[in-house]
């Protein structure tokens, strides 16, 4: 893997741990991050010996969001015309958009662990993740509300699909903080832990467990499920059939079958 | 503010609070307030010191829902062609859809406190607000269902988007009237308290916190968040990218940035 | 009704009560499974006597699911070349499909009721179903996962709308199993029961009281909620405005309406 | 009929014709212009007797678009924040799109009869009619490309429904004129006629020939198209099959029948 | 071949000829059409030989469309309550939908030769054909407007995606018939043909065209067209993609490469 | 600008004109190809100087699609797993429609200038511009049919936009040549030139006078007709009215007002 700035990247037993690797600065999201995260999840996705992905934050908390200083800058480019500085604000917009899109469309599923503050930008990359986990304690706020402007890199967009319509509004209107309980109970965390040591060892036993099922049935669940967040059923069973036609092809439901029948656990080729 | 024969409407510290008045018909919607809350909603819309709604019944009871009386009169304007009944009938569903339209597509945050009886339209009607908050001991009932008919202002379009997919089914099949706790455990409100005045107490505070935020955030908000029930993840980004172009450009931004920068609290013009 | 060889059906009292009926193989959905499932539910839609439907299985488990017998034979008919292969695999699965979507497109609510092992394909089914509801130790499993494949006549296009994404993708990935109170706690089912008995009990009870509402309203209902799992809030409107043009002048409104004044029990025709 | 200062407008023969009545302005497009066109289809469609709309412009010309001094004035209520003044353009622009709404959702059809100049606006306004015909010389230009603008009223939303993509786009880029021939070949009128004379006695005569028809089929005809412009296929049968459930119930339908049997002209009610 | 009533059906050089065959009725569409063209549908799904489908009418008219007895007998069978005979009603009309969604969903090309009356159910049924050719003089008429109803098997479905908006409201309106000729300007037809012997060598030469390409690219051609009158362009891109993933892996992709390489006709399997 | 192995561009008078430089290869489409194009189309995306762009080939003819030494590497790259190729191929097939992707959505317009043979990948090409001119005697096929396979990088998705879907769908199931002069008539093309310089010469005109005008109102007229492709009416009105929010505050419309009213030329920025 190659020397990232603002990220640590480790890949063990088919598992990619992903860590944000600024503590200093309470992870906060700056221009290395969006950058490097799209390089970090475009190999993931080429590279068939990585099945699943664990992402998290080094140090006290898992991220304080956007850098603000970044945000200073962007204003700092403005020009005098109204109109061209729409276009350009358009365009910065989309970009950043696309540094999440690299994770919410990677093929593999992506866990996220969330320990202290999870802020403003945090919520927008944990949206974009498969399943967030927490502790007990951390502490989950829609915080753009509070730097006024309206979230713009996920969490409106795809936090509405997560949690319920009703707490999605009034989190997104007050800024209010949840700690891990709330975000549990609401269903934005599977499920919480004690501390930080429990948690990674409770997100990498899951980890695990998906590595050791077939990547193509994995890769072909999470086509699925993310396809059927915006189109309807009748559609999804339609794209369902065209892709197994294909995948039911494949040499792994012969292994799984091969297993199941002689009580065996099946090996899956990457 | 006008006079209103079915709402009584106060505006105080930035908050209008729509009060629905016929206590003594236990605030059934009337022909009245079909008509009168298409108005109040439009006022509240063009009305720039108004940054947020609580919309409340006087009296015990929230709202019994519509009232039976008009409906009894709207069948006795059917002609002899069935062809042309239908005409009518649409398009008198569609008017009564419009009054709740309007609350659904208030630029400001709108957050029902609801006591007592919630019957029939009054369930389509908070099906339109953005939150909802109730007494422990509210009654809830999607009571259409027991007067021969499936519910067409709004209830049926909207729930399923705010509780779980099958215990709508199940409440609208059967029109089992729930209490507000377990209103609360499968989201149709955010929080239950223990009488009205804690209530209304509760809600104010919500209220007024959200009054505090940037109201071009808040309005950005709401529409991204109104947008999601009904677009794909992708247009939504694309819709927010096209919005905060604009958006980014305002003040708002810079007082809240440098109020953050000052650890103080921004204001913020209307 | 006919004679069924994978399943019991009795008629009684406005319900249909379809038994999948081979508890000595674990309820397995065989060839004649999938075909009578069709048959049965074209009956119940086009039988106005039979009003709402209650599914289970016989013997000590709901199903586990497609028999493995099934799938191997699939395997066997293909033929040299992979494009005609995917074709008749692609044909093969929209068949599948049909098969659950007979139950979720039967005019009529179904009720599902869910005891023992629920697992693979069962889910599959239950999700087609209007209503679920299980003993607490029922057993829940996405279990296509471990046979290697993505599920595909149904579970990951229905069950995203029925429980939250996060714990949605969870089950997916990991085909964990999960008892009926977890399966309660995330919406999968509505209630959950001690034991068959008392299943049984309760959920008759609530198809006996949706069997004494009008089947014109209930069917309009049924129609609504589907077609909203699939459109936008503006869709739903216009359409339940079409629908209720006619609807509205049916006898069943005036029967409740009148029934409602005299505070007496209404009658509704089949 | 009320006094309008923008149009005039007559009802005979079942046909209402609203003639854009500002010649000594070439029909340019002022604020009497759009909110009386709402207040008169609004009319439209509440007055049984109207079967068909005719729309022309007196004069000379047909319209020469939006009024500039409007366009000016617009400009010159702008405030000092970018955001806010953001607000009001996008509410303002949809207040004068839903003028153009009100001819595009009229339950009649309207017939465009255009001669001389359709330049900018008034190409907007003829896109929400249900058909164009027009004088051989008519000249159509999508002017907006010459103030600096995106045509924001129709132009680009719904023209290309009705021309081809190709040419569609080289109009809009170029602002090229047509006449009425070049607007015939690509589909944007249905017929062109040698002179104004002509052209009405023409529209008349099509005018006609549907007043004639029942108006039950007529406006169940034209929702259903305008329907399809934005649904789905199978949306689009579900949608007729629940409008005809009632509509086939109406007398208009016996009446043609007999009629046609009998080999007589029907009469059908208003 | 089965024995039909109202068709009759030849296979010869793997071309379907299916022949609407009651010319003394003007092949009117009755009870047996309705049924039996579903069958034959299925017959030609199944059967792989038949690669491309012909179909035309005996005698000297395509079809004066739907049989009004069948429609009379309709109107016979509506009971005292307006709700039920709508569920009743929309049902049928569903149904009725069904027998030309067959032929629209017919995995081979369908070729329309069409002389003639091609009047009302016609123009619905020649709408849900891929491609359709005519004689100068036919003549097409979309006659149900004259009846009294809007068209609800068909042609205001599919009609708006095969001809322009502004002449489709204007047939539709009016119910006016125009021949061949102004049919293929419009774009109704491909071609036309000065009678019937050219008609019909004219649409078996374009059919064996189609017959000798590979079966295997021309279903998944025909898919990915009716895919996209109702879907997205990156939906459409998505779809052929995951279809292409099993299809490119067929036999005839290398049947033909190598046919070509070597200049010489490819031959394809059924 | 960079060097390129398949392409020359040419930046003047705003003006980028890209050339497809293999003249020797009939400008097949090769791995060059595919990867320079994108390349190009995010230089011009983020060149301000550039305002339009004009598409052709070098030599005889425009281009004869893909290269099938390309598609046949391709084949050798496949493994034992017919699901693994399966995932595989989809890949490559996405990575292939980005490249033309880049051409849809680049934000300038692209006009093709087509000559000579247009074969195959050539009109997926073309589909993804935003106009297209052509010689008399341009030749037209889509080619891929007769390579066994179903057209995957576009044409299939954007052509049925373009054309009418009778004629479509005989040119994907024939693969028929068509000439220049058949491809205006069916909409394919905007315009016939006797030769290739007649049409490089009129293909430049169009192009200065779209550079001629504001810049900012032609990347929203061509944002807005994109938009339309794939949305709805009412939600492409919601999108202008957003977009124009911001684009109305441009000096651009200043500029051309003031321009417009001294009678002169207007001057924009780039």
């Amino acid at each position: 893997m190659s020397d990232y700035q603002a990220f640590s990247v480790e890949l063990a037993d088919k598992i990619a741990h992903v860590l944000i690797n600024r503590p200093e600065k309470i992870n906060a999201m700056n221009a290395d991050f969006w950058t490097e995260i799209i390089e970090i999840f475009r190999w993931i996705d080429a590279t068939d010996e990585v099945r699943v992905v664990v992402l998290s934050g080094a140090g006290k908390h898992f991220s304080s969001g956007i850098d603000l200083m970044m945000l200073a800058q962007l204003g700092s480019q403005m020009g005098p015309d109204v109109g061209r500085n729409a276009e350009k604000l358009r365009r910065k917009i989309l970009e950043l958009q696309a540094s999440f899109n690299a994770v919410d469309q990677c093929r593999k599923p992506v866990l996220a662990a969330i320990q202290g503050y999870c802020l403003g930008g945090a919520i927008d990359l944990v949206s974009a993740c498969d399943m967030r986990y927490s502790t007990v304690d951390a502490q989950f706020s829609i915080k753009e509300i509070d730097i006024g402007m309206a979230a713009d890199v996920g969490t409106l967009q795809r936090l509405p699909r997560i949690i319920g319509d009703g707490m999605m509004r009034e989190l997104a209107f007050t800024g209010r903080t949840i700690d891990g309980e709330e975000a549990r109970r609401i269903g934005l965390v599977n499920r919480t832990y004690p501390d930080m040591p429990a948690l990674l060892d409770g997100v990498m036993a899951i980890a695990r467990e998906i590595a050791k099922k077939s990547p193509v049935a994995v890769r072909g669940t999470k086509e699925m499920i993310r396809y059927m967040r915006d189109h309807r059923v009748d559609d999804g069973l339609e794209y369902i059939a065209t892709w197994n036609a294909a995948m039911l092809q494949s040499v792994d439901l012969r292994v799984a079958m091969a297993a199941h029948m002689s009580k065996q656990k099946p090996e899956f080729a990457d």
